[in-house]
């Protein structure tokens, strides 16, 4: 029997577009792998009293085991969940003792004065139980009544996605429903939509009980198969996925929510290499994503940021000629910068990235998209010229996934 | 009197939450500009007949005048849209001829074979006024019943916003209804909420008219400002505005969409300033972030992304002794790292960051979220510590906020 799941998000910000409601999608995504778990409704309503009553009534009226509300529980005139539900079940609030001792010292500690809001950030509901929150300092709630719990949480994302991991689903989800895979995403980079169809036509006609969705963007295609018809099982799944990477290999990086930079973090770990990179039109943003990973500095030793030719000289000991007579954008000064910066910071790797991302700079010869792109490992080197987007934004972005995708063919 | 608004999305990968539903968020945020018009409802169902049909009906029974639905309309299996409102209006599907003349001349021109769906995307219900789709095939519907009009609109972004731009906006809305500015976004940095909700709890007590909204994320609290009360019009709004701003004055970096890297860059171009970083745990983020914006040659001349001490040593020439002594994640470190850069590069201001973002490398000493950010400007030398967040996404994003409000403060 499936068992019927509810979402209320609450916030005026949230009713008016001004602020796109994720809240509710990562609830949705992360309960619906739980078999039986279903989410019938996904309603959005903004600060005012009598709609979230109707709302949530609506919910409870329809036999919905669980609702997840999110929203309106900071100290702010405007959070008004927690007078509502009082309302609604006709009861008052209570304060968390322990809770508020704990605010008072964090508070202290911090040397922050504000007696009052802490008070209100520590009182729930007093039919509910507290919901603790690692990430900030309003408590959430849950309230059992007939048959439905009710999950009361804050809006701030990293708040309820908290109270979500550490303490919802764990005490309320996993142990009672199983885990299920229904679908799961194939990563690509470096083929189009239309080249990746073509190849994978025949085999997903050959295939009904799967769906096959092509999730194009700028990064790549995105294949997400889902199962499609009765009777199909998780390992079903997992062998028509291994049908279709078969057919596509040298494309796929990695699955669901993989990262191309921690695909390449994890090979240069392995492999214990060390890579450095010069970087002039990506401006930083190479090196920003290889550090995102925790344990970068195992082996990413560092960068310059070349961004005038200024520093491409003085820095990089790029040949004043050179960058006179080729430009700065160009196949001989990308093989020099790679070649410097693996030089002078002594890695394993050396990485170049020179180009136009626009909106100004280009020309008849190297218009706005123009990237130059090198590897140096070894006796390896590789350089690589491409027409990107031209879209200063766009072109930054797909740069950095395609010069990543060249170090991991590079290294693999 | 307010004219009732309401959005429903309709695709079971919105409701599972694999797609986060940006639609509902465009469509309320570009009508809710027109005075008068008030988003009431945003919900979300999936591809499931009854679920439509009675939501549908909620809203017809409480006088929405406007109803836009997206989603569904596409040619395969699982878009049910078409048929359900069929089965709802107790109606027929009819040829819309001479758009499936041009479909079919289209397909014809791009060498497609596909004459059923050709058919299937160029029906539309009998009662129904159809809407030109400009960026894709499936055709859109106006249905006028009683007091309502209802849109119905293909669920990809590109086609509903070229639906509701080309047509459904200029007809429908902005004819009979004023823009207006309704609503304005305060962005402060550097203060807590609770703070500034300390600060303008009387100015905001007082102006009962409007509504103040805190928004808070770990880079700052925006502050949106909303019209509540009748016959208030733009112009108080923004005296509202400015009377807020005077108290907050010195947190406040900019207003609506704007990006504190665009405002430091604004006051860069202006004053002719050049730039340069030396960024260790912020590892060439900051250097990302002011690229971001085109034209940033201009004041931007590059940085060394010193993640590993031998670059520290050998590139930026800090004292191997200092670096033992105090460590990098330290004062003097700082403040030689950004003088260091600033020599270097040749550069009017030298900027620093050292910090550790974790998850690991941090002692009792100086725990994981410390971080030393320094700017040597003209005569000032401005160096701060911090205790940031011990999550290392969120240290390292803060880390380039506050940065550049350093920055900020320092120059203007």
């Amino acid at each position: 029997m499936p068992v019927k799941v509810g979402i209320i998000s609450i916030g005026d910000e949230l009713l008016n577009g001004l602020t796109v409601d994720s809240n509710s999608s990562w609830i949705a995504r992360n309960i619906s792998k739980y078999e039986s778990l279903v989410i019938s409704s996904k309603i959005t309503v903004g600060d005012e009293s009598e709609n979230i009553k109707k709302r949530l009534n609506y919910l409870l009226n329809r036999n919905h085991e669980y609702i997840f509300i999110t929203g309106g529980l900071g100290p702010t005139h405007d959070d008004i969940t927690k007078r509502v539900l009082c309302e609604y079940f006709n009861c008052k609030l209570k304060l968390d003792i322990n809770y508020h001792n704990k605010l008072k010292e964090a508070f202290i500690k911090r040397k922050i004065e504000n007696s009052k809001h802490i008070v209100e950030q520590a009182q729930i509901i007093d039919i509910s139980k507290p919901i603790k929150n690692n990430y900030g300092t309003a408590l959430g709630m849950m309230i059992s009544i007939d048959n439905s719990n009710i999950f009361v949480m804050p809006g701030v994302p990293r708040e309820m996605e908290g109270m979500m991991n550490d303490y919802i689903i764990p005490t309320y989800i996993s142990n009672k429903y199983k885990k299920t895979v229904n679908c799961t995403t194939i990563l690509t980079t470096g083929i189009y939509e239309s080249k990746l169809s073509n190849i994978l036509k025949d085999i997903i006609e050959e295939n009904k009980n799967f769906k096959v969705a092509f999730l194009p963007d700028y990064t790549g295609v995105k294949l997400r198969l889902s199962i499609g018809g009765k009777n199909i099982r998780e390992k079903d799944l997992f062998d028509f996925k291994d049908k279709i990477v078969s057919k596509i290999n040298k494309y796929v990086y990695g699955y669901n929510n993989d990262k191309l930079e921690n695909i390449v973090a994890e090979i240069l770990s392995k492999k214990k290499l060390s890579i450095s990179i010069a970087e002039s039109c990506t401006g930083g943003y190479l090196s920003k994503v290889l550090t995102d990973i925790p344990g970068s500095s195992k082996y990413f030793n560092g960068s310059v940021v070349a961004y005038s030719n200024d520093v491409k000289e003085n820095i990089l000991n790029i040949d004043k000629v050179l960058l006179k007579k080729y430009g700065a954008v160009s196949k001989q000064v990308a093989l020099e910068m790679a070649q410097s910066i693996k030089t002078i910071f002594k890695t394993d790797i050396g990485v170049s990235t020179t180009g136009i991302s626009g909106p100004g700079g280009g020309s008849a010869d190297k218009p706005v998209g123009t990237i130059y792109i090198c590897i140096i490992y070894k006796e390896k080197k590789i350089i690589k010229k491409f027409h990107l987007i031209q879209d200063r934004d766009i072109h930054r972005k797909v740069a950095v996934q395609v010069a990543l995708n060249i170090i991991r063919l590079s290294i693999i």
